[in-house]
């Protein structure tokens, strides 16, 4: 099976599985996990921030982000399609009793104007905005990077309203790794970010959170309430630790199999894609025609699993469980079903 | 001072007081206020339903039927400026842990088939949809009013997937006098109706919901715990009645006085609106230079209330507070401060 | 009928009635409405607090209390059987998110030494202490005074512990005309007090919330958010203000009522009731025998209402609706019943 | 390191570690790991239960259990010191919006009586019931079993009240283990049960929730928004299948180090204990002068961990991590510590 459904359905190479079978672990909860230790220092000084939380997962971190920043009756800045707002589950209501404010991004960016545009007055009709969240790279927008000039411009208005910025940073190794840009120039604008290691790196599971100590405390506290307080839990972060150490690099390897990709896909007739648009490891194409789960579910057949994500669009990710060579099977594999497929109406 | 700031600012008439201040009273959290017991009958029958709950406002009315179709991670749909998500502090998120799922209306109306755009497929990503919210009028629409037409399609989706309908009937009398469509009628496709006493109807508080004697029941229920539950309530309740008895079908006057404006306004240079907009008794009107707020401003020295909705839009709400005579003194200070302001700028 | 049941069953007098009716009102939730204006400023001066907010009634006072000094996840130490905990619906769990630390009081009464007992250290499994709540007079404590000694004992602790302390003053005004004690200096421990003018003052509807600027200032949002912003408003605190001003001192009767008609019942074979336990309005009486459901009923039928508050506790509470003649028929239909009652058993 | 803190401080063995490091795994929140489902399968089948579902922890399993049964304004029957009422933060106020309603155990047991003695009226004063909870065996009540009549006859209760009945199964291996009843026969009566393995069976991370079929699809929901859906989670399931099964026979041997800790301890002058309250792995002792954090801190400089859990209180567990030799080693060292403390007085 070539896995392009997502970045998340990445297994533990042999050298991580090896990694995590020998982790020095200890009860977490009690604080005494050396290896969680090492991962929320590693992770906090790749970042530049005073300290990080290792969570069950990206939803825990960007929820407990939410909650750690607001009270219920708050309002979010968020862009109309993040994944906190759009994947979790109606987490930020349920959880924190915070409403979401939508900006219409262009795949999934938005600018320090559009914030201005939806900053409430004081006024008890309104909810009480405190919180800007972005998204980079955007999973809905295609894997979009957010451009770190415009992520300080929306730092700048945060500044000015006394706003807190949140990162959530499910692939924000993607960022830095296509921009070259340092993991902690790219997070000093926000007040929080959250990283993700089960997707590119490769990790089974767990998510970090970072940010200033006094926050991180308070994280620490929700944590426990959400249920992602675990023990020997040394052993998940050993494999967060070795992506970090060891398949961080190679997320450039996914970035060129997936511009190839939407190369290929672009010479398809009946296939529309804008390879400019292909930034990281997600490539998003739409089918002029045929419906996008026929194609889905005929390429299944064929081996090659992807995800319809719109009645005429497709999502294939590329990630380490795929080869450059496996990669160069798939645009024929497409061409050959929507010819097909055109034909059969004849 | 010609007030159009809104039509909650109806003061009680002298008959309308008298009717307050000789209100039969108890103590209605024990279920012994006639009058309260009166005025929930009297709802009841006029919208065609078993049971309605007299409440303090018509927020509380709006966020107790959320409460009572939903729980924590559902997903309301609703209009994107609808007053439940715009003007209400929140609350959905804050008290009911629901998301709001937002559909772009024409001014306020939206359709069948933007319903069915925004209904989520089952998957543990997505919050739940569990409601449909309809406004009419619609407030941030200037008063439009919902065609009851596109109202039974609407509730058509709705039964077909098993989706409760509510109706913010903030101003949902006006919607009947305007059309001549009974309020049972006009009532019969929703689940709960919202309507409430303190706007046009000039009572000096108070909101009831509607519905069946299973949801009005559980509506008491939360209405104690928003704290809603109040003891001599009739003496409300008695301006409600009275109201409803012998003010509504003056609404009709409101609705000549807001064209008439409308239709004046149109006539001045520096003015936009489109007087078949008005359909009730609001008019939104663009300053096409002026600041909204300049206008608001010097008007309210020239003894005119409005507010500026809009850095160049201005609405005027007519109601019983003020007589047709007043009314046509308005465009012309209207047209004379834009002039003023034009020559001043020379 | 001789009510006995409440205090909240009180109906305007008719003195009342006319400051209803010709009350000064305008739209409240625009700041404009005289009365209600008049009244805040009124019960500020006289709780020697900031500023206070009108509310529909005493449950979203507390709530709202509640709401102003917490976040969900945090705790509140109350008495096992504070009104805040016990009648308001679960709201503390379900509109604050706050869980209820339950103290064991001595007939609502509990120490210094109590709050320090469940203090909580700083740990992730535990919630977070930030607010003790007392009730004076106390309801279920038999309208039981809180001893200020022992009030400034507690909030000593809170200052030291750094914790807000929160009044339900339901009935305080009861407190304070029973021991002489000024509103201000009883009110003068608290961040935070919540008092009502619907029951021993008379009022139909209403209870404010009194604190510093800042506090009310969220109060007021939270209000909105609530449910509880109403209109011409004034009309319902016109009843306060007269309550306040004319109906204030004559609960000093209603003590009086309450002390004879325990010294009363304590004389009848098969009553048990300790006189000296009644300090206000509230009379809690033990039935040895006789179930306490069958004395209501039977009172009823002759023309007197009271509460059973357990298998064998029954509850009569003074109030301007009864008069010192009244009262003195009561012990007699009380004994009458109970004797009735051992005959029919022979 | 004696460590005797908790049996949460298992290390995976070697065997277990293996059985990690080769698991096959998959993505879970696409339901496509194997161990996972393995382990979900397995654990419903000992259960009796249609379903279950891996979770990271226990305090996510018994507070989803909650989200399942409750809506915010429910109340749940606990016993006083419940570990879901007392250790998890206060989450079923914050993230379910339900009161806790205890009742006062015997060492964490309670009866049906007292049940009944809790249930509210229907009234909207009041919260309404809609959950009874267990703990078995019960932390706070040093590793006490609930006895299956009693269990039984709560049951009766709740079904008669049509009260769903969940178990906090923290523990509940030891309680089998130590009764010899069966997995499936203890879990009977309940509608939901949690169950642990990172205590006594030393896997290093996750719980479960066992239930009906429609009750685990709803917990799969909440599982995702609360932020536990995990990845390839079938690392840690491996280890919990590997704790069942071979890991589980051997709780007698802590429960018989506990019971010859319990006897050991008993016969030192200073302590005291009732060895036959240590029913399963949990010794609690109490020290009749030397405050109990000051046994701890020397116990702890002389390599045995144990936990002050009063202020003349001390709790030691037994598990795999201790053999019988080290834990004979132990009453000699807490014997010395306390006569140390009293010739140091003299």
């Amino acid at each position: 099976m070539i896995d392009l459904r997502s970045d998340t359905i990445t297994q533990p190479t042999a050298a991580m599985r090896e990694a995590i079978a020998t982790a020095a672990v200890g009860d977490d909860v009690f604080g005494d996990d050396p290896t969680v230790n090492a991962l929320e220092e590693y992770v906090a000084a790749l970042l530049g921030k005073e300290a990080a939380v290792f969570m069950p997962s990206g939803t825990m971190t960007n929820q407990i982000a939410l909650r750690v920043h607001t009270e219920p009756g708050d309002e979010v800045i968020l862009e109309s399609e993040a994944h906190i707002y759009y994947y979790e589950g109606g987490a930020p209501a349920a959880l924190s009793g915070v409403s979401c404010r939508l900006v219409k991004g262009d795949r999934g960016i938005f600018t320090a104007a559009d914030v201005r545009q939806v900053l409430r007055p004081i006024d008890s009709h309104f909810p009480k905005t405190k919180l800007v969240c972005l998204e980079n790279t955007h999973n809905r927008g295609g894997g979009r990077i957010f451009p770190l000039a415009e992520v300080e411009s929306i730092a700048q208005v945060c500044r000015e309203q006394d706003l807190p910025l949140h990162l959530d940073g499910a692939r924000f190794w993607n960022a830095c790794v296509a921009t070259g840009i340092s993991e902690a120039a790219y997070a000093k604008p926000f007040d929080t970010v959250s990283v993700c290691f089960s997707k590119g790196l490769g990790a089974p599971v767990g998510s970090a959170l970072a940010g200033s100590r006094e926050m991180m405390a308070r994280a620490r506290r929700f944590r426990k309430m959400f249920g992602g307080g675990m023990r020997q839990a040394g052993m998940m972060a050993a494999g967060a630790l070795y992506g970090l150490q060891y398949q961080l690099a190679r997320l450039s390897e996914d970035h060129a199999n997936a511009k190839n990709l939407a190369e290929n896909l672009s010479q398809i007739e009946g296939v529309e894609i804008s390879p400019e648009y292909v930034e990281t490891n997600l490539v998003v194409f739409h089918t002029l025609e045929l419906p996008a789960q026929i194609l889905v579910d005929r390429l299944r057949e064929k081996g090659v699993a992807m995800l319809a994500v719109g009645t005429h669009s497709v999502r294939a990710v590329t990630s380490l469980m795929v080869t450059q060579t496996q990669m160069e099977q798939v645009p024929k594999l497409v061409e050959e079903i929507i010819s097909t497929a055109k034909l059969s109406k004849i």
